[in-house]
């Protein structure tokens, strides 16, 4: 038996390999406390069980995470399934029975920079596209923004950012639908709403994080998403960077795009706390709910996260301090890490080709938005 | 030069091959006066000019079909592009040259028999998907239905047939799209409907005039869609065989796919006319027309066909049969053989792509529909 | 339970339908005693088992082809498996257990007309071929001829033709692989060849035979592996086309591409019979299969045909036809409906996949003999 | 415009970017002299010309490799092709035209290490195939083999190990060419190999080197090749793991794959200067030699490196070391970066895909030598 995570977002420490089961521990992100995000690949006999157990589940970032989630594996690296798993307030036991000589084995399906990579130079081919190397990571990694129908003629600005929390795959796969959504010449809301929109899409905010396997920061530990008031170079160039061209070219709608560890649905988070929060902000929120509700049985507004009081908003955060500065519509889009308890799919959970459905079907309701705005 | 049209399908008579431009006549369906629709392959020099004309493209069933009307070519029979022709009235003129040896030109992009034998093949390794010959035509091919979800337990049955009319190969392509969407895991509002409603779907009512390269017939020059009220298994067996099957099974929702030859728009046409039409059917098409409007800029309800009045409507189609016979929603879907003029593709105009994604679009307004009839 | 073979090559005949086994019987070809081909669709209870029976296989065309022969299925159209089957000297019997609602049978995987125009449509995108086609079948069907390399400034003509037989499909799944082997720009042996050499290909000679689902013959029921000597187009138009090719192009090799229903081996069988073979021929020949024996585990030179006493070859066949006229290399190549024998796979036996292999060892023979030639 | 090289196998600086040429200067390999592998992307201006210049081209490790070389360029990372530069004894200096936003280019097409575990993944899918863990690279990352065949029936132990030098990408491509071509079930040379042989194939010997982008050592600055005498866990634990698992297993054959910056064409040196050096040694490499340039015009014999003396054989490189250790055939395979000039490709020059493809014909002259030893 062998494990390993020395590969692109890879994660885990074996504490003990003698023992049965195998004991296992989550690598905190570099510099912070933070860690969920596991990755790795167990090498052994095939037909032979491998009990594991991940000792430090109980002490993670969001233990109710564990609360009825289900290992992510695959073989083949392209096909993701499920494996039942327990968790007793302490420790995440599973048991891995071997079809094949080695499987992999994450906290949800990776989304590896090489495939990022593969995604930019794929939308690139579209002549509507055009690549922006805003900067670099504190690692040197590219800040990169697509731009995506004429930016001079727009009437309407709209950003989708991805994937601030790295160890959120979920939010690259759900990019990945969306750009081929929007760049596919036979849809027609894309066509339609290309017509007078322009779209800018950060498709991940934390490259760094990324292929750290990190859960929820970036190389210098910090969690971005509580850096939007005040990034620096030093620190946040990921939000500095990406919030310098917002500030320069403005927008109508934000769309910043996550997963969540313990609740089993897709939803939204507005900005209601922000200071200024005003009818439009709640017509402009409420029509995308309902017309994303309308179109997709995976997304739904009963559950959700508590709302903020009024004026209690975190302005740190990426989305009230957008829906704050451009007075607009922001929201963050969760996806769960476990299922849609409503749709449930006992193979494979949430999985990879659900996020991309679940964004081809955004194309609605930020179009119903848009025509508020005219 | 070469012409020729001997393959499924196909359809062409050379008159002269000699003159400038060559001489075309479009071949009438058997037993029948309706032609229009014609495929072909040309072959010639690369990088000549083959001016053509379809000398009898006036008389054909729908000439203002012909107005705006562009050729439909391929180089390699997947890729589909437009060739802009003129029409004076008599005769449809146009140019190719060649950009390799050889070019297929059609009406619209062909949908093959073996194409449709591939398609039921595809659809029959999904485990919720039944197949069933019906019967067989007139020249012995199957009428083969799909049942697709658990029919003893849905509360809801919609039915889908296509192509009554050959020539309206959009309409295959449009069942294709369909199905696949509907067999779609990661489709959330497949994975709704099939919870309580079971869907039949015949994807071709009229093999022997496809194969045969009709616009508009079977073998025996019956026009299907006006032989719903005495179907006979010796003049119009494929609706003989399908009506039998619709009145043992009965239905929520009918939908019937064709093309249009003159109207530049997707649309469809009710049953306004039958007797006993009622605020229920009203309520039940207006609730499936705006659901479909709303979620695709390819639908629309401006354009289409003149309302029947009251108690005229011709209960030998189908649609109009159905929606009297079962007293429920009943509605011909039309898509264009030219463009979607709201919204229109240069390079390919309406499309097999299209056809799909209009097809995918339709789990919504069906969705919508069915919610009533809770 | 239901039976069907109205689709490109389908063939059989349902006797009894309701005895167990289900009686079937082969259909003749057209004006012909021949048969053996069969290929059909039986439609039934997912997890039932049907029994089947081919009444009159004793009196095909190759009784000893049933010997240790065993039936390909297929439920997708794509991966063909086999069915063990017993063959008592009278009938051949089977059970076909099935997995999914319908099961495509056949007495080899079918490479259908769609296919064959896939695959021309497919070739000619590439600038080094030429598509012509030399007239047409009695059912008016094209016969066509590629001609792939520089015929001006060619050293050496290499001809192949495929399907004299219809019902021998490997002979074109063979020719599939052959051209994606010439045509391959990563290909050396073919860039080496196509430097010097220019290839006529006729993938299919038979195309109404193939449509008409035949074992052995055109639409008139002529056999044209016997019509060599004095084709007409009245009665082996498709001869009579690609001989008076040949008669005004001449060639260094002859390749006719075939099935043998009895021998489960590949090997190719000579002109050793004609008037005037002599140790050009000889020679010309012993290279060729001593390199592609060389190469190629799937061909061998122990069985095969008896060899003809000098002078007793028949010319009208197409090899001898040509070994004679052009006085240089003519050779059959045959390809088991059953296995290799040496190299059994028992998933699939013998396969499309193993022809197109064998068709790309081709060219190492074909090189190491037209070396002689220089 | 912009230059990065922070991926996988990067490897640029960019000493000026205002400057016209841009000045760029290679990283030297980690504790290493030895450069010359780059790898980068640019962005800029689509229609714009971008002049480079690689300033400290001269003083690569091998400047001759700057001779009519052709530097290779990627839109979309998938497709290669060569754009041509101008070596003056200093700089290598190209001009690049952007036609999309973005451009790689590098040395040689890079091979990913997600590629690399892709390539596992695929590969253990196969029932055939065993994937064994040796340990550990310095950077962490696992030294891998794969047992495919019957170890314990085997008659004959064939090994072949790739990129020891890790800028020399072509010999991993030739692997993944091998592979594919060894588990194909429809190639019967494989099939007739696997009968009585067993292969150990380490499709990455130089991991840390690939991903950090280096020429030719590890990430200690050790060149592998020069390590196989005294190989330490410290230093090279490549080599350490993979030639103690030699030793334990044996072998009648070593390919060790490789790329020649120099030449421009196919080749294999053998080990002819090793002590012991004697007839059957010869004979082996005679036969492996002759086989290879039958079946490939790719693989040539008149061009390579100058013999080693009798007895002056370098027992540092590894297969001089398996030569000499296992007396018995050892051969190091190089490919050019630049083309094979017998056969250039103006497009693409020596290419992934041409690897692959001397990578199938590979199983003769293996097969041919086998039978030697039988
Ligand atoms: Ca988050
Ligand atoms: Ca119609
Ligand atoms: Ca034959
Ligand atoms: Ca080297």
């Amino acid at each position: 038996m062998y494990i390993t995570s020395a590969f692109d977002s890879g994660n885990i420490e074996v504490i003990n390999a003698e023992s049965s089961p195998i004991q296992l521990a989550i690598r905190q992100d570099n510099n912070s406390d933070f860690y969920q995000w596991f990755h790795f690949r167990l090498e052994g006999e095939v037909g032979a069980s491998y009990p594991l157990s991940i000792a430090n589940a109980g002490k993670s970032a969001y233990p109710e995470g564990w609360e009825n989630y289900r290992v992510c594996a695959s073989y083949d690296r392209q096909n993701w399934f499920r494996i039942g798993a327990n968790y007793d307030g302490k420790t995440l036991d599973f048991t891995v029975t071997l079809d094949e000589p080695s499987i992999y084995l994450a906290y949800f399906a990776p989304y590896s920079w090489e495939r990022h990579l593969d995604l930019l130079a794929w939308a690139q081919s579209n002549e509507r596209v055009k690549i922006q190397t805003l900067g670099k990571t504190l690692d040197q990694r590219d800040m990169t923004m697509l731009t995506i129908g004429d930016a001079e003629t727009a009437k309407h600005r709209v950003w989708m950012i991805a994937r601030q929390h790295p160890g959120e795959t979920m939010a690259e796969w759900f990019v990945e639908g969306f750009l081929e959504a929007l760049l596919d010449d036979a849809n027609p809301q894309a066509q339609k709403l290309l017509a007078d929109t322009v779209f800018y899409v950060v498709p991940n905010m934390n490259p760094d994080g990324s292929v750290r396997g990190h859960l929820r920061t970036n190389a210098a530990g910090a969690n971005l998403n509580r850096e939007w008031l005040n990034p620096t170079m030093d620190r946040s160039p990921e939000v500095f960077l990406v919030r310098e061209k917002m500030l320069e070219i403005g927008g109508d709608i934000f769309l910043d795009i996550h997963g969540d560890e313990a609740l089993p649905y897709n939803f939204v988070a507005a900005c209601e706390g922000i200071p200024g929060y005003d009818e439009r902000h709640a017509k402009l929120e409420e029509t995308f709910k309902q017309a994303y509700e309308a179109i997709s049985p995976d997304f739904q507004t009963e559950h959700g996260y508590e709302l903020d009081k009024p004026g209690e908003a975190n302005l740190t955060i990426g989305t009230a301090w957008a829906g704050h500065q451009f007075r607009t519509l922001a929201l963050t889009l969760e996806m769960p890490f476990k299922d849609n308890d409503n749709l449930p799919d006992p193979a494979e959970g949430w999985s990879p080709a659900r996020s991309q459905q679940l964004a081809r079907d955004i194309l609605f309701p930020i179009r119903e938005t848009l025509k508020i705005l005219k």
